[in-house]
Protein backbone atom coordinates (compact mmCIF):
# COMPACT_ATOMS: atom_id res chain seq x y z
CA UNK A 1 0.00 0.00 0.00
CA UNK A 2 2.60 2.29 0.48
CA UNK A 3 3.83 2.41 -2.91
CA UNK A 4 0.94 4.27 -4.59
CA UNK A 5 1.10 6.77 -2.07
CA UNK A 6 4.94 7.40 -3.20
CA UNK A 7 4.55 7.44 -6.61
CA UNK A 8 1.50 9.96 -6.51
CA UNK A 9 2.10 13.72 -5.94
CA UNK A 10 2.04 14.80 -2.41
CA UNK A 11 -1.28 15.21 -0.28
CA UNK A 12 -1.68 18.52 0.08
CA UNK A 13 -5.21 18.79 1.67
CA UNK A 14 -7.64 16.43 3.28
CA UNK A 15 -11.93 16.71 3.15
CA UNK A 16 -13.53 14.64 5.50
CA UNK A 17 -17.34 13.38 5.40
CA UNK A 18 -18.25 14.17 8.38
CA UNK A 19 -21.90 12.18 9.26
CA UNK A 20 -20.42 9.07 10.93
CA UNK A 21 -16.76 9.59 9.79
CA UNK A 22 -16.04 12.71 12.16
CA UNK A 23 -19.62 12.74 14.19
CA UNK A 24 -21.64 10.44 16.20
CA UNK A 25 -24.93 10.67 14.74
CA UNK A 26 -26.11 7.44 15.97
CA UNK A 27 -24.87 7.99 19.53
CA UNK A 28 -26.00 11.54 19.89
CA UNK A 29 -29.10 11.40 18.70
CA UNK A 30 -30.07 8.56 20.04
CA UNK A 31 -28.73 9.92 23.77
CA UNK A 32 -30.91 13.17 22.95
CA UNK A 33 -34.66 11.44 22.19
CA UNK A 34 -34.06 9.90 25.52
CA UNK A 35 -33.46 13.22 27.35
CA UNK A 36 -36.22 14.76 25.60
CA UNK A 37 -38.47 11.65 26.51
CA UNK A 38 -39.90 11.88 23.31
CA UNK A 39 -42.61 8.49 23.49
CA UNK A 40 -40.91 6.03 20.36
CA UNK A 41 -37.75 3.72 20.37
CA UNK A 42 -34.62 6.11 20.49
CA UNK A 43 -32.31 3.24 18.68
CA UNK A 44 -35.35 3.07 15.70
CA UNK A 45 -36.20 6.08 15.66
CA UNK A 46 -32.70 7.54 14.94
CA UNK A 47 -31.87 4.74 12.53
CA UNK A 48 -35.14 5.07 10.60
CA UNK A 49 -34.60 9.33 10.59
CA UNK A 50 -30.62 8.20 9.13
CA UNK A 51 -32.41 5.94 6.69
CA UNK A 52 -34.52 8.53 4.67
CA UNK A 53 -31.84 10.56 3.81
CA UNK A 54 -30.12 8.63 0.81
CA UNK A 55 -33.69 8.70 -0.89
CA UNK A 56 -34.78 12.05 0.01
CA UNK A 57 -31.22 13.11 -1.65
CA UNK A 58 -31.46 11.20 -4.38
CA UNK A 59 -35.00 12.73 -4.98
CA UNK A 60 -32.85 16.17 -5.48
CA UNK A 61 -30.19 13.92 -7.50
CA UNK A 62 -32.53 13.03 -10.02
CA UNK A 63 -34.38 16.12 -10.10
CA UNK A 64 -37.83 15.09 -8.91
CA UNK A 65 -36.89 17.80 -5.72
CA UNK A 66 -35.95 21.28 -6.38
CA UNK A 67 -32.46 21.82 -4.73
CA UNK A 68 -33.31 21.13 -0.50
CA UNK A 69 -30.57 21.55 1.84
CA UNK A 70 -29.88 19.10 4.19
CA UNK A 71 -32.22 20.78 7.48
CA UNK A 72 -34.57 20.91 4.68
CA UNK A 73 -34.66 17.20 4.07
CA UNK A 74 -33.96 16.32 7.37
CA UNK A 75 -37.05 18.43 8.47
CA UNK A 76 -38.88 16.30 5.73
CA UNK A 77 -38.08 13.37 6.94
CA UNK A 78 -38.64 14.21 10.93
CA UNK A 79 -42.48 15.10 10.45
CA UNK A 80 -43.35 11.81 8.48
CA UNK A 81 -41.56 10.18 10.98
CA UNK A 82 -43.52 11.95 14.29
CA UNK A 83 -46.61 11.76 11.78
CA UNK A 84 -46.75 7.95 11.46
CA UNK A 85 -46.45 7.58 15.20
CA UNK A 86 -49.22 10.13 15.88
CA UNK A 87 -46.91 12.76 17.62
CA UNK A 88 -47.37 16.46 16.90
CA UNK A 89 -44.90 19.13 18.60
CA UNK A 90 -45.04 22.86 18.56
CA UNK A 91 -43.06 24.20 15.62
CA UNK A 92 -40.32 25.43 18.00
CA UNK A 93 -40.09 22.21 19.48
CA UNK A 94 -39.95 20.52 16.20
CA UNK A 95 -37.53 23.18 14.70
CA UNK A 96 -35.19 22.60 18.12
CA UNK A 97 -35.31 18.87 17.33
CA UNK A 98 -34.76 19.04 13.97
CA UNK A 99 -31.31 21.24 15.11
CA UNK A 100 -29.77 18.27 16.43
CA UNK A 101 -28.14 17.71 13.17
CA UNK A 102 -25.88 20.86 14.38
CA UNK A 103 -24.72 19.49 17.80
CA UNK A 104 -23.49 16.04 16.79
CA UNK A 105 -21.01 14.46 19.25
CA UNK A 106 -16.89 14.32 17.52
CA UNK A 107 -15.99 10.42 17.87
CA UNK A 108 -13.56 10.52 20.69
CA UNK A 109 -10.08 10.51 18.33
CA UNK A 110 -11.74 13.24 15.86
CA UNK A 111 -10.19 16.56 17.78
CA UNK A 112 -7.43 14.93 18.56
CA UNK A 113 -6.56 13.79 15.11
CA UNK A 114 -7.48 17.07 13.50
CA UNK A 115 -5.14 18.77 15.82
CA UNK A 116 -2.44 16.11 14.59
CA UNK A 117 -2.78 16.56 11.09
CA UNK A 118 -3.75 20.68 10.78
CA UNK A 119 0.32 21.73 10.72
CA UNK A 120 0.42 19.65 7.45
CA UNK A 121 -2.38 19.63 5.69
CA UNK A 122 -5.50 21.87 4.66
CA UNK A 123 -8.92 20.48 6.70
CA UNK A 124 -11.60 20.61 5.16
CA UNK A 125 -15.01 19.46 5.27
CA UNK A 126 -16.89 17.97 2.53
CA UNK A 127 -20.27 16.63 3.46
CA UNK A 128 -24.10 17.17 1.99
CA UNK A 129 -24.64 18.58 5.15
CA UNK A 130 -25.59 22.75 4.64
CA UNK A 131 -22.78 25.29 5.70
CA UNK A 132 -24.77 26.75 8.16
CA UNK A 133 -24.80 23.20 9.49
CA UNK A 134 -21.40 22.61 9.83
CA UNK A 135 -19.99 25.35 10.80
CA UNK A 136 -22.68 25.48 13.87
CA UNK A 137 -21.37 21.51 14.42
CA UNK A 138 -17.51 22.70 14.40
CA UNK A 139 -18.23 25.25 16.81
CA UNK A 140 -20.02 22.37 19.02
CA UNK A 141 -17.33 20.21 18.76
CA UNK A 142 -14.34 22.41 18.48
CA UNK A 143 -13.72 21.21 14.88
CA UNK A 144 -10.40 23.33 13.46
CA UNK A 145 -11.55 23.12 10.06
CA UNK A 146 -9.61 25.61 7.92
CA UNK A 147 -12.76 25.92 5.35
CA UNK A 148 -16.31 24.68 5.52
CA UNK A 149 -17.24 23.17 2.45
CA UNK A 150 -20.47 21.56 1.31
CA UNK A 151 -22.35 20.37 -1.22
CA UNK A 152 -24.60 23.50 -1.16
CA UNK A 153 -21.83 25.56 -2.48
CA UNK A 154 -22.26 22.91 -5.98
CA UNK A 155 -25.91 22.34 -5.75
CA UNK A 156 -25.19 19.01 -6.28
CA UNK A 157 -25.08 16.23 -3.66
CA UNK A 158 -21.93 13.82 -3.43
CA UNK A 159 -21.47 10.97 -4.84
CA UNK A 160 -22.10 13.66 -8.25
CA UNK A 161 -18.41 14.59 -9.49
CA UNK A 162 -18.94 18.16 -9.01
CA UNK A 163 -18.65 18.06 -4.99
CA UNK A 164 -15.35 16.41 -5.34
CA UNK A 165 -14.11 18.20 -8.20
CA UNK A 166 -15.30 21.24 -7.06
CA UNK A 167 -13.22 20.94 -3.43
CA UNK A 168 -10.27 20.71 -5.52
CA UNK A 169 -11.09 23.73 -7.17
CA UNK A 170 -11.80 26.09 -4.42
CA UNK A 171 -8.87 24.58 -2.68
CA UNK A 172 -6.58 25.53 -5.29
CA UNK A 173 -5.07 21.90 -5.76
CA UNK A 174 -4.94 19.40 -7.84
CA UNK A 175 -7.68 16.28 -7.76
CA UNK A 176 -4.49 13.76 -6.41
CA UNK A 177 -3.54 16.20 -4.46
CA UNK A 178 -6.33 15.82 -1.90
CA UNK A 179 -7.20 12.84 0.11
CA UNK A 180 -10.99 12.42 0.69
CA UNK A 181 -11.76 10.64 4.36
CA UNK A 182 -14.45 8.83 5.24
CA UNK A 183 -15.96 5.80 6.28
CA UNK A 184 -18.47 4.81 3.63
CA UNK A 185 -16.68 2.98 1.07
CA UNK A 186 -19.00 4.49 -1.74
CA UNK A 187 -18.01 7.88 -1.25
CA UNK A 188 -14.57 7.52 -1.14
CA UNK A 189 -15.56 5.34 -4.54
CA UNK A 190 -16.64 8.53 -6.38
CA UNK A 191 -13.61 10.51 -4.90
CA UNK A 192 -11.11 7.99 -6.56
CA UNK A 193 -13.54 8.28 -9.95
CA UNK A 194 -12.56 11.52 -10.08
CA UNK A 195 -8.94 11.46 -9.54
CA UNK A 196 -8.76 11.82 -5.76
CA UNK A 197 -6.51 9.75 -2.86
CA UNK A 198 -8.97 7.83 -0.23
CA UNK A 199 -8.61 7.28 3.28
CA UNK A 200 -10.98 4.89 4.67
CA UNK A 201 -11.60 5.11 8.67
CA UNK A 202 -13.80 2.46 9.90
CA UNK A 203 -16.76 3.36 12.22
CA UNK A 204 -17.82 -0.12 13.35
CA UNK A 205 -20.00 2.06 15.93
CA UNK A 206 -21.75 4.15 12.99
CA UNK A 207 -25.43 2.64 13.35
CA UNK A 208 -24.75 1.73 16.97
CA UNK A 209 -23.31 -1.51 18.71
CA UNK A 210 -23.80 -4.37 15.89
CA UNK A 211 -24.93 -2.62 13.11
CA UNK A 212 -24.22 -2.87 9.44
CA UNK A 213 -20.71 -1.40 7.51
CA UNK A 214 -20.85 -1.38 4.07
CA UNK A 215 -18.61 -4.20 2.48
CA UNK A 216 -15.07 -2.99 0.80
CA UNK A 217 -12.05 -4.57 -0.27
CA UNK A 218 -8.76 -4.67 1.10
CA UNK A 219 -6.13 -2.20 -0.38
CA UNK A 220 -9.03 -0.66 -2.36
CA UNK A 221 -8.33 2.74 -0.54
CA UNK A 222 -4.87 4.58 -0.75
CA UNK A 223 -4.86 3.93 3.80
CA UNK A 224 -7.24 2.23 5.64
CA UNK A 225 -7.51 2.91 9.92
CA UNK A 226 -9.26 3.10 12.58
CA UNK A 227 -8.79 6.59 13.83
CA UNK A 228 -7.80 9.81 13.23
CA UNK A 229 -4.85 9.74 14.84
CA UNK A 230 -3.87 6.45 12.99
CA UNK A 231 -4.62 8.60 9.51
CA UNK A 232 -1.92 10.92 11.36
CA UNK A 233 0.70 8.86 11.49
CA UNK A 234 0.11 6.66 8.12
CA UNK A 235 0.34 10.09 6.58
CA UNK A 236 3.43 10.91 8.27
CA UNK A 237 5.18 7.54 7.49
CA UNK A 238 3.86 7.85 3.40
CA UNK A 239 5.39 11.65 3.62
CA UNK A 240 8.80 9.78 5.46
CA UNK B 1 -25.94 55.05 18.22
CA UNK B 2 -26.91 52.77 20.84
CA UNK B 3 -30.73 52.89 20.12
CA UNK B 4 -30.90 51.64 16.40
CA UNK B 5 -28.74 48.66 17.88
CA UNK B 6 -31.31 48.20 20.45
CA UNK B 7 -33.75 48.22 17.72
CA UNK B 8 -32.81 45.84 15.60
CA UNK B 9 -32.27 41.71 16.33
CA UNK B 10 -29.39 40.68 18.13
CA UNK B 11 -26.47 40.02 15.76
CA UNK B 12 -25.47 36.41 15.41
CA UNK B 13 -22.57 36.38 12.75
CA UNK B 14 -19.66 39.24 11.64
CA UNK B 15 -18.38 38.68 8.27
CA UNK B 16 -15.22 40.13 7.87
CA UNK B 17 -13.51 42.39 5.11
CA UNK B 18 -9.68 41.19 5.03
CA UNK B 19 -6.90 43.33 2.93
CA UNK B 20 -6.35 46.04 5.17
CA UNK B 21 -9.87 45.08 7.77
CA UNK B 22 -7.86 42.09 9.05
CA UNK B 23 -4.64 42.13 7.24
CA UNK B 24 -1.70 44.91 6.60
CA UNK B 25 -1.26 44.72 2.93
CA UNK B 26 0.98 47.77 2.64
CA UNK B 27 3.23 46.83 5.48
CA UNK B 28 3.75 42.76 4.45
CA UNK B 29 4.13 43.52 1.13
CA UNK B 30 6.28 46.72 1.44
CA UNK B 31 8.97 44.17 3.85
CA UNK B 32 9.08 41.10 1.42
CA UNK B 33 9.84 42.99 -1.21
CA UNK B 34 12.80 44.71 0.49
CA UNK B 35 14.10 41.57 1.87
CA UNK B 36 13.67 40.33 -1.90
CA UNK B 37 16.11 43.19 -2.78
CA UNK B 38 13.53 43.85 -6.44
CA UNK B 39 15.05 47.11 -7.65
CA UNK B 40 12.48 48.44 -6.91
CA UNK B 41 10.55 51.81 -4.73
CA UNK B 42 8.84 49.05 -2.43
CA UNK B 43 6.45 51.78 -1.15
CA UNK B 44 5.45 52.61 -4.83
CA UNK B 45 4.96 49.23 -5.93
CA UNK B 46 3.25 48.00 -3.01
CA UNK B 47 0.75 51.03 -3.37
CA UNK B 48 1.14 50.81 -7.65
CA UNK B 49 -0.17 46.89 -6.80
CA UNK B 50 -2.89 47.25 -4.42
CA UNK B 51 -4.23 50.07 -6.64
CA UNK B 52 -4.41 47.74 -9.41
CA UNK B 53 -7.13 46.02 -8.26
CA UNK B 54 -9.94 47.79 -8.25
CA UNK B 55 -9.66 48.71 -11.89
CA UNK B 56 -9.37 44.70 -12.67
CA UNK B 57 -12.63 43.91 -10.63
CA UNK B 58 -13.88 46.80 -12.14
CA UNK B 59 -13.26 44.55 -15.77
CA UNK B 60 -14.84 41.48 -14.12
CA UNK B 61 -17.64 43.37 -12.88
CA UNK B 62 -18.98 44.84 -15.91
CA UNK B 63 -18.25 42.01 -17.95
CA UNK B 64 -15.21 42.82 -19.95
CA UNK B 65 -12.95 40.26 -18.30
CA UNK B 66 -14.48 36.75 -17.79
CA UNK B 67 -14.43 35.79 -13.96
CA UNK B 68 -10.68 35.99 -12.95
CA UNK B 69 -9.80 35.13 -9.37
CA UNK B 70 -7.89 37.67 -7.03
CA UNK B 71 -4.59 35.27 -7.52
CA UNK B 72 -5.00 35.89 -11.33
CA UNK B 73 -5.68 39.84 -11.37
CA UNK B 74 -2.69 39.91 -8.73
CA UNK B 75 -1.06 38.54 -11.35
CA UNK B 76 -1.84 40.54 -14.35
CA UNK B 77 -1.27 43.95 -12.41
CA UNK B 78 2.17 42.06 -10.88
CA UNK B 79 3.42 41.07 -14.50
CA UNK B 80 2.42 44.48 -15.80
CA UNK B 81 4.21 46.70 -13.21
CA UNK B 82 7.52 44.48 -13.68
CA UNK B 83 7.51 45.42 -17.74
CA UNK B 84 6.88 48.58 -16.87
CA UNK B 85 10.30 48.82 -15.08
CA UNK B 86 11.99 46.10 -17.42
CA UNK B 87 12.37 43.97 -14.75
CA UNK B 88 11.82 39.82 -15.33
CA UNK B 89 11.49 37.00 -13.02
CA UNK B 90 11.95 33.54 -13.69
CA UNK B 91 8.08 31.78 -13.65
CA UNK B 92 8.82 30.62 -10.23
CA UNK B 93 10.06 33.71 -8.39
CA UNK B 94 7.33 35.81 -10.00
CA UNK B 95 4.57 32.79 -8.69
CA UNK B 96 5.88 32.59 -5.01
CA UNK B 97 5.80 36.79 -5.26
CA UNK B 98 2.69 37.02 -6.55
CA UNK B 99 1.41 34.70 -3.34
CA UNK B 100 2.48 36.83 -1.23
CA UNK B 101 -0.93 38.10 -1.17
CA UNK B 102 -1.49 34.62 0.70
CA UNK B 103 1.05 35.50 3.87
CA UNK B 104 -0.15 39.10 4.53
CA UNK B 105 0.43 39.72 8.22
CA UNK B 106 -2.76 40.54 10.65
CA UNK B 107 -2.96 44.23 12.69
CA UNK B 108 -1.71 43.55 16.28
CA UNK B 109 -5.51 44.19 17.30
CA UNK B 110 -6.81 41.15 14.73
CA UNK B 111 -6.39 37.78 16.20
CA UNK B 112 -6.63 38.70 20.55
CA UNK B 113 -10.03 40.61 19.16
CA UNK B 114 -11.22 37.65 17.21
CA UNK B 115 -10.81 35.73 19.71
CA UNK B 116 -12.67 37.68 22.12
CA UNK B 117 -15.80 37.77 19.54
CA UNK B 118 -15.66 34.22 18.94
CA UNK B 119 -17.43 32.63 21.93
CA UNK B 120 -20.40 34.91 20.99
CA UNK B 121 -20.90 35.24 17.12
CA UNK B 122 -19.90 33.18 13.97
CA UNK B 123 -16.88 34.79 12.41
CA UNK B 124 -16.70 34.43 8.85
CA UNK B 125 -14.42 35.97 5.90
CA UNK B 126 -16.38 38.25 3.16
CA UNK B 127 -13.58 38.96 0.77
CA UNK B 128 -13.18 39.34 -2.92
CA UNK B 129 -10.10 36.78 -2.00
CA UNK B 130 -10.00 33.83 -3.40
CA UNK B 131 -10.93 30.60 -0.83
CA UNK B 132 -7.34 29.19 -1.46
CA UNK B 133 -6.22 32.68 -0.67
CA UNK B 134 -8.16 33.40 2.14
CA UNK B 135 -7.25 29.94 3.60
CA UNK B 136 -3.89 30.09 3.28
CA UNK B 137 -3.62 33.49 5.23
CA UNK B 138 -5.74 32.33 7.93
CA UNK B 139 -3.30 29.26 8.76
CA UNK B 140 -0.25 31.68 7.98
CA UNK B 141 -2.03 34.29 10.71
CA UNK B 142 -3.65 32.15 13.22
CA UNK B 143 -6.67 33.53 12.27
CA UNK B 144 -9.94 31.54 13.78
CA UNK B 145 -12.65 31.91 11.36
CA UNK B 146 -15.59 29.69 11.49
CA UNK B 147 -16.15 29.81 7.59
CA UNK B 148 -14.62 31.28 5.08
CA UNK B 149 -16.68 33.05 2.57
CA UNK B 150 -15.08 34.61 -0.25
CA UNK B 151 -16.65 36.64 -3.85
CA UNK B 152 -15.55 33.49 -5.80
CA UNK B 153 -18.26 31.06 -4.38
CA UNK B 154 -21.21 34.01 -5.91
CA UNK B 155 -19.11 34.23 -8.81
CA UNK B 156 -19.64 38.31 -8.21
CA UNK B 157 -17.11 41.00 -6.68
CA UNK B 158 -18.24 43.07 -3.55
CA UNK B 159 -19.62 45.86 -3.70
CA UNK B 160 -22.36 43.29 -5.61
CA UNK B 161 -25.48 43.04 -3.84
CA UNK B 162 -24.95 39.23 -4.06
CA UNK B 163 -22.09 38.85 -2.30
CA UNK B 164 -23.65 40.21 0.92
CA UNK B 165 -26.82 38.11 0.85
CA UNK B 166 -24.83 34.93 -0.40
CA UNK B 167 -23.03 35.42 3.19
CA UNK B 168 -26.39 35.96 5.16
CA UNK B 169 -27.91 32.65 2.78
CA UNK B 170 -24.82 30.31 3.58
CA UNK B 171 -25.08 30.88 7.16
CA UNK B 172 -28.79 31.08 7.75
CA UNK B 173 -29.21 34.18 9.28
CA UNK B 174 -31.56 37.24 8.52
CA UNK B 175 -29.22 40.11 6.53
CA UNK B 176 -30.33 42.47 10.06
CA UNK B 177 -28.43 39.54 11.85
CA UNK B 178 -25.17 39.61 10.12
CA UNK B 179 -22.72 42.36 10.67
CA UNK B 180 -20.23 43.67 7.52
CA UNK B 181 -17.30 44.62 9.61
CA UNK B 182 -14.36 46.81 7.52
CA UNK B 183 -12.20 49.43 6.87
CA UNK B 184 -14.04 50.93 4.04
CA UNK B 185 -17.08 53.08 3.90
CA UNK B 186 -18.06 51.74 0.30
CA UNK B 187 -17.99 48.28 1.14
CA UNK B 188 -20.05 49.40 4.31
CA UNK B 189 -22.84 51.02 2.38
CA UNK B 190 -23.25 48.16 0.08
CA UNK B 191 -23.29 45.66 3.25
CA UNK B 192 -26.11 48.22 4.64
CA UNK B 193 -28.19 48.55 1.41
CA UNK B 194 -28.55 44.73 1.44
CA UNK B 195 -30.20 45.29 5.02
CA UNK B 196 -26.59 44.03 7.18
CA UNK B 197 -25.08 45.73 10.04
CA UNK B 198 -22.19 47.51 10.09
CA UNK B 199 -19.01 47.94 11.92
CA UNK B 200 -16.35 50.62 10.62
CA UNK B 201 -12.79 49.71 12.30
CA UNK B 202 -10.53 52.69 11.52
CA UNK B 203 -7.20 51.28 9.85
CA UNK B 204 -5.31 54.90 9.20
CA UNK B 205 -2.16 53.17 8.24
CA UNK B 206 -3.49 50.62 5.65
CA UNK B 207 -1.82 52.63 3.10
CA UNK B 208 0.90 53.65 4.83
CA UNK B 209 2.23 56.07 7.36
CA UNK B 210 -0.20 59.55 6.51
CA UNK B 211 -2.25 57.65 3.91
CA UNK B 212 -5.40 58.46 2.87
CA UNK B 213 -8.71 57.13 4.15
CA UNK B 214 -11.87 56.54 2.51
CA UNK B 215 -14.10 59.51 3.92
CA UNK B 216 -17.47 58.82 5.95
CA UNK B 217 -19.69 60.82 7.92
CA UNK B 218 -19.67 60.44 11.92
CA UNK B 219 -22.96 57.99 12.96
CA UNK B 220 -23.07 56.77 9.79
CA UNK B 221 -22.59 53.15 10.77
CA UNK B 222 -24.11 51.19 13.98
CA UNK B 223 -20.71 50.59 15.23
CA UNK B 224 -17.22 52.63 14.53
CA UNK B 225 -14.29 51.90 16.05
CA UNK B 226 -10.61 51.23 16.08
CA UNK B 227 -9.81 47.76 16.71
CA UNK B 228 -11.15 44.57 16.92
CA UNK B 229 -10.92 44.73 20.46
CA UNK B 230 -13.10 47.67 20.96
CA UNK B 231 -15.58 46.24 18.44
CA UNK B 232 -15.68 43.05 20.63
CA UNK B 233 -16.46 45.87 23.67
CA UNK B 234 -19.08 47.64 21.39
CA UNK B 235 -20.97 44.29 20.73
CA UNK B 236 -20.83 43.41 24.45
CA UNK B 237 -22.34 46.68 25.52
CA UNK B 238 -24.87 46.52 22.69
CA UNK B 239 -26.21 42.95 24.28
CA UNK B 240 -26.09 43.94 27.82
Amino acid sequence: MAAPVRAAPPVRALCFDIFGTVVDWYGSISAELVRLGLPVDAAAFTLAWRAGYQPAMADVRSGRLPWTNIDGLHRRILDRLLAERGITLPEDEAAQLNRIWHRLNPWPDSVPGLQLLKPSFTLATLSNGNLSLLVAMARHGGLPWDAVLSAELFQHYKPDPEVYLGAARLLDVAPAELMMVAAHPSDLRAAAACGLRTAYVRRPLEHGPGGPMEPCTPGEFDIACDSFIELAQALAQAAA
